[in-house]
């Protein structure tokens, strides 16, 4: 059988026992599916095992609509939580939120560019005016959503059903400089990136470049997560850091930072649109080969 | 049935076909073996699987002594090449060859003492009597076995009988100043690990950091690898490096590099001694998790 | 003039102006020594300039203890803070207060063996007798001084005696797990250098490594720094990292957070001895070179 | 007297005696100039003193096209090598050379764009036509200069004039696949910044990627060199690495090498543009301060 995906994905987590990776394993094998990669791991203190599992569906004996009904008996029975993502035919879509800052939106559409990150950018909503002409040269529609205290909850529903019906799987806060209000998040469940210029828990809010030079620290961070109703809370998805010196001000904190920010956040995003990441609490099991 | 070891860990690498790990892991599920760890990773250019898997034996069905003759006929029909380890009776046999410097020596019988590193060392050896204090300090038999042109023949026999005396697992070079003969090499195939102080292939042989400043690198580093007939030319297991300024002399570079050395090497020994790593040609294969 | 010691270093802070590096290089130029090092640095926010000048005693014309004498009318002039160290003669004191954890204490002894750190330690202090042996091992004397919530203000007392009695340098909490009272920290004003198992100002106080695992971060650190009355507050010296993955358990991140404190806290204890720290107001000035 | 500059930076190189710092930095305070930053290093194999030092000219008592005069008695007296440059009016002119693969010309554009580096971008050459979209979105000519065996001589003339006419600074070569003739090199000594992806000294030549897969290193690297008539033998300015492991195919190393090349590159450019390096043989002295 021809399918038109190239492969399949299953992401799975459940409570440990034996035999899970020998029976799914077998549901593959016995429907002629080639594993391409299959990664798991078991948190030993809360006995749950989290699973990736990528196959090859060239030969696969059934319609990649069936995949879901015929696992469906096997999820059950180990009472897990499991989705199946496909590959090889639509991109998933992606909306980027961006504000005045603008070195993280160039990033990413130069690697969507490159197919570094694959994906549509159906829509690119700002604040601001300032991203237009970036945005507009890459022939993606701009939207200019200006918010203040008063228009805040009516802008916001504006922006919510903009990405409904851009049917987006992602959306990426590229230094989006306004907190989402709680049912904003709750309408896109661990389907929202945001970058914090940061090593988080540290220098949670605003100015964390300014807090960091006051501190005295010698690291500056940026963390990817996943935002949630609790500011800069989320489950952590990607951190990294670049020394600093005494020397260093805040305009050069600025500049290092930029390309942390860009790196982390490009990283993050790349892991996510590839089905690489399960989450489990507060934070994130990544399955990164 | 209650073996005495706690896990048993499969290594191996055969021609990928469909059904390989849906048929090993039913393997262990078959036997009441819960897996603990399964990785694979498929070499798409050669269609060559590698896998490590680990599965506990508290339940399992077989004794630890019948699961290589049980697991025969399913290596034998991937033709693959396997071997079985197990853990949790007899801690590995490592020996550890020597010169003058003694850092690597230090820090590995540190990291042995705390466990990090899980390993009987049985002898120590060396060209010089520099580290014989230390040695015997933590009750190691120490072999004084000095080297020149003439009696390196007859030396080398005289190791390689110790070695083999002593049934060792392992063999670290931890900055053993001379080169073993093709014959030494060839008695412990993938069983020496050597730790060369640069980045290889940069600066192969003698006083790399002299090399280094000579060129005028900005960063140094430290690789650890198998030791085989070509000198520096093992497969790799773990590099490192460290950045440095015009500023750093030779005797900096050392400095630098001796924390460097210490780490990479150790990180090698303690991915070999827990049996996640595959040599495929002149690579290595590292199952890290 | 053949001065005993070998180099003089002046450390120097001041309301910045124009001609102080002339003046002051004038000052050691005029009296035939030679400039072996000089960095300075501005703080433009506050205008105030920090500089480290070191300089050749071999053919300066005026005697060591005639140096800080001849410098007072600059110092005087220019309002400077300042102080004048020598090397080549007596090696900085250093006291050791260690607890179980043993890592960091045995790594600086290597050091001071190896001659890479420059300082004689005439005492280590522990509220454990776990050192012992290693300690009397390297033939140093082992004050053992257990402490509870009843006798912490004698035994603080105890232990501030002995080290004046020792006239120590510097004080290095090498994984100490007791808080210091303020008046023991009010003995020792930037004297006394502090591991913490964290990047602060991320998880401050006990178990950060548990915070950390609990935080779902992707990268620990560890931080040295000055103490101060506010607990993991003081001038940060050095900070690094090591990434994490969600297969790290919390033993894992102990494994992994043992080397970043040891070279952390080894970093820090080597710029301080070398005079390379200047403190301002919370941050550290560092000349590394 | 009010200077049409702002900081003027005298780069010197001379053999190391007493009294060159003090001398000249009294040059700068008998003007009434205020410095900024002074930075020093003496080789002390070679006896060679190295020196950076900026300073303000708003109160400078004599015009900046006098220094230079004003200053040759003190440069012949130590037999220095040295110039002066000023900052604050000009920007530096800058020509990128690139091929087929732009990420890294994408990258300079945008930091040009944001002022991270500060210069002018008078021409683009390229020997392929996939540039010209994006340096033509960017108002910057584009020059198309195909070469192959034949007409090689005759096109390098032809960038030759070009970058002289333009009066360019500095010549970058953002992944120009061409090796550049003895000629062309020798035409702007030290003003040519090629970046090589791999961590020279290893894996000189072409398809480094390629070479280190082969090799099976654990870390891929960039190094971002002046160019020499040797290829790949240029004193080093920058070099920075990225871990990769066996599951890295070589698109994989190629995404990761992008990343490390454009930061490599940047950094070097960046550290060319602000005066802060100085060559010393086959190697790089960087104030980076």
């Amino acid at each position: 059988m021809q399918n038109k995906y190239k492969t399949a994905i299953l992401l799975l987590s459940c409570p440990d026992k034996v035999g899970i990776v020998s029976r799914i394993s077998h549901f593959v094998f016995e429907r002629s599916g080639n594993i391409i990669n299959l990664e798991q791991y078991v948190n030993q203190d809360e006995k749950i095992l989290f699973m990736r599992l990528e196959w090859a569906l060239d030969k696969f004996t059934i319609e990649a609509e069936e995949i879901s009904e015929a696992f469906k008996p096997l999820g059950k029975e180990f009472n897990a939580n499991w989705e199946i993502k496909f590959t090889g035919v639509e991109k998933p879509r992606v909306a980027i939120l961006v504000s005045k800052h603008l070195h993280c939106l160039l990033d990413l559409l130069w690697r969507c560019q490159l197919n570094e990150i694959e994906c549509e950018i159906p829509l690119i909503i700002s604040n601001h005016e300032d991203a237009r002409p970036i945005v507009e040269n890459h022939n993606i529609p701009f939207h200019y959503i200006p918010i203040n205290k008063e228009n805040k909850k009516e802008q916001e529903f504006k922006q919510i059903e903009l990405l409904k019906k851009n049917k987006v799987d992602l959306i990426i806060l590229a230094r989006y400089m306004q907190i989402l209000s709680d049912s904003f998040v709750n309408e896109f469940p661990y389907k929202i990136i945001n970058i914090h210029h940061s090593f988080l828990p540290a220098f949670i809010g605003s100015n964390p470049y300014k807090q960091a030079l006051e501190r005295g620290v010698k690291i500056i961070g940026a963390t990817a997560h996943y935002a949630t109703v609790e500011l800069d809370e989320g489950p952590i998805i990607r951190q990294d850091v670049v020394k600093i010196s005494h020397n260093d001000e805040l305009k050069e904190l600025i500049r290092k930072g930029r390309d942390l920010e860009r790196l982390v956040l490009a990283e993050a995003v790349r892991l996510h649109l590839q089905d690489r990441i399960l989450v489990s609490g507060s934070k994130t099991i990544i399955f990164e080969n």
